[in-house]
């Protein structure tokens, strides 16, 4: 075998209440990647679907992980990766980490599984460096291993599957653009001590309500009292948003990674189709050009075909 | 039945990670107290062991909580409280939580258990403001319900019990004096943000350990980036101790509290005694009196005898 293809889906980094630190793995969207073994050096990266990516592939987030990966192997292959883009770069729903995510479980797979996922990770993280100059793994992780994770620590990898009961998750994907690089910019380096104990207050009860299927307790801790009043300055009809979701049924939500995409958690399907109609109503009303997605938390992560 | 003895257990709040919103339960050291209702308004407190307890209600650890489960229940009684202090005040294991946790479960039982264990916190926070000048629940919660406990929140009050797998700790009392108050004084109002993110990966790492039964990931997420470099400052012989207690076989640990304890957790009850023989040579070695505990994690919180 010397081809495969790969879904790999998008994903939402912080989850409000764990910046930098907890990622959950959607069902969809996803983009179709086919990546192919080479017997000579190099990376070919290429768009199906004219999305204008870097081609050269130290500058890609898909080419970068792979570039890694062959330094570490150090044999004179190459790849070859054709991406169906499905998850528009800038939406913050982890469209660079799929791309990385993708390449490296593809390339894993053609190889025969060779790299554990906690290397995968590690070689996926050239990706998000590409795409945002910080090695975060905050989309990687959830990416690679699926369903909800904590990357407890990244120097040195220390990558947890946190365990959940089903959730639906309504996802709305407004067309402004908000760059991540941008949106770490505006954060203080420094913040109150007292919003930090109210912040991990709140992860621990994230954490603590996925774990004992405590629906009310996950809700109750869905809020973000540091990044979000920032951040979500950057998306109009934020605010409006997220009381209307709750109103509707929603568990919470808040910012999806850096945005602009807001991401709500519902405990059944009917909630989640109320809180889409909601989504969809306020940017309508607001005129701003948005898709939305219904979804529910992928367990598996990218998936070979 | 108009009097009861209670065992009011130690606690060690913040867990290392979980400054202000962390704590558990230990099964020693324990104070003893007798409550008996009274058919007139009034609160008596006296010590049957000599310590020199403040005899003013308004100003006892005990007496404050009690006020204020009269001033809501509204009728003319009145309580006695006689308390023999077996956990000292200033050692860093929640004696001020002791004494108003005991206080309040007592005299709910002599009232019938009219009162929710959330009610008997919030009427237990008025000791701890008494003490150390801040409504602190992070030992009152853990005396009352047992266990390890989240507070989420204080205001309002969410209160989560986190499971956890056999634990042992051992815990060393230095006899220097460290107020909670100037424990409290000499913290920064403000912190890193990157500080802040590294110790939310580590209390959403210990919650996510306790309830996998993961003791590595127990041992890896007992850090403490923020409080403990301060703080541990004002212990002589902190960083030695924790070195050599964890070379010893303990999985983790640190400042019980805002000190001067110092525990220690263990998956064994033959570690659990290593470390406290570590614990005796170093202080014994730098002149410094202590008392040490081998014990382990309460489930039941403050026991009627």
């Amino acid at each position: 075998m010397n081809q495969v293809t790969v879904h790999a889906p998008g994903t939402v980094a912080n989850l409000v209440c764990g910046f930098d630190v907890l990622g959950m793995c959607l069902d969809k969207p996803y983009d179709i990647m086919d990546v192919r073994l080479l017997n000579a050096p190099g990376i070919i990266i290429t768009s199906r679907d004219g999305f204008p990516l870097p081609t050269d592939p130290a500058q890609n987030t898909a080419g970068a992980p792979l570039l890694a990966m062959l330094e570490e192997l150090g044999q004179p292959i190459g790849f070859e990766v054709i991406i169906d883009k499905k998850i528009k770069p800038g939406s913050g729903i982890g469209s660079s980490a799929a791309s990385a995510a993708g390449a490296v479980v593809a390339a894993n797979h053609l190889l025969g599984n060779i790299f554990t996922k906690e290397d995968l990770v590690r070689f996926a993280l050239f990706g998000e460096k590409v795409a945002s100059g910080v090695k975060h793994a905050d989309n990687i992780a959830p990416c690679i291993y699926g369903g909800i994770t904590l990357i407890r620590s990244i120097f040195p990898l220390d990558i947890v599957s946190i365990p959940a009961p089903p959730l639906h998750v309504t996802a709305v994907h407004p067309q402004i653009e908000v760059r991540t690089a941008d949106a770490r910019q505006i954060l203080r380096k420094q913040v109150l001590l007292k919003d930090a104990i109210r912040q991990w207050g709140n992860i621990a009860g994230l954490v603590a309500g996925f774990m004992k299927n405590d629906y009310d307790l996950i809700g109750r801790s869905l809020e973000d009292v540091l990044i979000e009043p920032v951040r979500s300055m950057l998306i109009p009809g934020f605010d409006e948003v997220k009381t209307k979701c709750k109103a509707a049924g929603a568990l919470g939500g808040g910012i999806s990674g850096s945005g602009p995409s807001i991401f709500m958690l519902s405990k059944d399907a009917a909630a989640a189709t109320e809180v889409e109609k909601v989504m969809q109503e306020v940017f309508t009303r607001i005129g701003i050009d948005h898709h939305t997605y219904v979804t529910t938390i992928n367990q598996q992560g990218v998936k070979i075909i």
